[in-house]
């Protein structure tokens, strides 16, 4: 069987079922409990329904997390006090088992697989949790120079499809973005400033963690790159110049998921620009998405807020890898049992005040 | 054996131990992450190594929730919509596994245990989970008598730590407060008034949701409570005059948790109101205490500042039962996991860039 591409996903992706919504919210005021006491818990159930298109909804289980890697030329313009071999040896800890995302990961009952999509060297790991899907070795430098060309795009958005689709061929009811790459918040800033018409110093952060000089410095790189790329504003244009691998892949992978229906739990910054990106390029992809939490970086915020989702966790993570994402996943599986377990009034006898 | 008292376990509360808390704080700077990436989940795993006093911490399994029953005369006033015979239909309910509580605790893995403190006519449902610990058929109208009476009082606060002891002997590593009791947002308000020095208005709330009229109502019965108990603010006798019967058990039931060392979570404005009465009474409980969640009542979150405690969730939850903090038990389990499962800069071969 050929991988389905990205245009085959894109081609794939139908609206959520607003029906099924509707009767998810209807289905929330007959059960043992004040109306809407349950607040936003009763939304993510209201949406889960308008995705599996039936209520109560499946409950989403079992967990694949994609941490899709990559580097980035932009690094040489010292954005980041962390050398670029970070990277690889943090795929290599991800394939051991031992990095953040393993355990929370783990503690969720969630495979994770790694996706070396864009490291700058070859990842010296043998792993069944790794995938070989390097379209090249590293990112361009955005300031000086686009990121990939428009074939590497492609193929990278390609490869977060794919392994979207591998992993629901494999039995996963919900995918988990993560991502890895020393350098990626800057592109991420470009990305959601570029796609959200805001200004790079609103959606800049310290990323893992910068001094105020640094932070001036990167900003400029941001506005740097935005310059250099003009007023080009189609998605896969600005993805491809401003962007990078793993962005395009994650962007991939959440419209992958979308077109299988199932949902798809957003992490920090850099999910949050392949988020903006997905949603750009193929706009019903949003109604899959749950904004697992809100990251410390700003440009988070700002991707979250133009793509209207509400973050389930704001737990000032700013990590990466799916941390943040993973951790939600237990109250979205809540949400679907609640619907699918609780009394109602009329089952339980007991008294409705508005009955 | 002798169940414990109160007064037992408040005598047997130690305060946590700084020094295990400090040891988390630097085994996580260890860890394959940039320092602090994990936010608030590195702050929680840092509790839980002090109230352990080692690190890292046990993960805190397996859970109960204890759900405190109990009625309050104060429904006469009309403060709520609800009817009385509510809080023994849902304790049946909560019996029969149908309730909002069940299916979250079902999903945490943790077991729950229904204590009728106080609730207004005998249960008529037969249940292991079921704990028949009635102290008195509903606790008075604040509004013009005292809730109990001292022997009462202290019964009630008897029945919380006994609760809390027998949960810890049946091997529970983590405790979780729970309420059900039609009108009991009412002497939550008064009780968080009193003993945090703050006008009725700005912690009175809709409760199960009550219209513009009714929280005015509401909010001048709480004021009513506080001019007819006068200056007194000694908390035992506080909890007497405008507290509540499952109010005082679960202030017991918090103590009991802190004399056991194990981590108490907490729920929403019923539960921080006991969680004030608790601090008030043994300060060092509140090393003890984890806010599961930020409750949209106003009362819950003037308490939480008041103890200093910042909530796991924020949710928009009003429902009591303990919910709220059931959804947070996960984020807590893996908080300590980071600490026990992560890799090091120096095992995992990562470079550290301040290392």
């Amino acid at each position: 069987m050929t991988e389905p591409t990205f245009d085959d996903a894109a081609a794939a992706v139908q609206p959520v079922d607003e029906a099924s919504g509707r009767a998810g919210a209807e289905h929330h005021d007959r059960l043992t409990k004040p109306r809407r006491s349950l607040g936003r818990l009763e939304d993510l159930g209201t949406r889960l329904c308008a995705m599996a298109r039936t209520c109560p909804p499946p409950v989403p289980e079992p967990v694949t997390v994609a941490v899709f890697a990559g580097d980035h030329g932009v690094v040489a313009q010292g954005v980041t006090p962390w050398p670029q071999e970070v990277t690889a040896q943090m795929v290599a800890n991800f394939c051991a088992g031992g990095g953040a995302i393993n355990v929370l990961g783990r503690h969720a009952d969630a495979d994770v697989v790694v996706v070396d999509v864009g490291v700058a060297s070859d990842p010296a790991v043998t792993s069944p949790a790794l995938r070989r899907r390097n379209v090249r070795r590293s990112s361009g430098d955005i300031t000086v120079e686009a990121a990939m060309t428009e074939e590497e795009t492609t193929s990278a958005l390609d490869v977060g499809a794919a392994v979207a689709a591998e992993a629901v061929a494999a039995g996963a009811a919900m995918l988990v973005t993560g991502d890895m790459g020393i350098g990626n918040t800057t592109p991420s800033a470009a990305l959601i400033a570029a796609l959200t018409g805001s200004a790079a110093a609103l959606v800049t952060g310290r990323g893992t963690g910068i001094d105020d000089a640094m932070l001036d410095h990167k900003t400029a790189m941001v506005e740097k790159a935005l310059a250099r790329m003009g007023p080009e504003r189609r998605p896969r244009c600005v993805l491809a110049q401003v962007g990078g691998l793993e962005i395009a892949a994650l962007a991939g992978f959440m419209v992958g998921g979308a077109a299988a229906g199932v949902p798809v739990v957003v992490d920090g910054v850099i999910a949050c620009a392949g988020a903006v990106v997905a949603c750009a390029l193929v706009p019903d992809t949003v109604g899959y998405l749950v904004a697992g939490h809100r990251s410390s970086e700003p440009g988070a915020s700002v991707a979250l807020a133009h793509l209207g989702l509400d973050p389930v966790l704001d737990l000032g993570l700013r990590l990466g890898e799916g941390t943040g994402a993973v951790l939600a996943v237990p109250v979205i599986q809540a949400a679907a049992k609640i619907l699918r377990d609780m009394a109602t009034f009329d089952g339980a006898g007991v008294t409705d005040k508005d009955g």
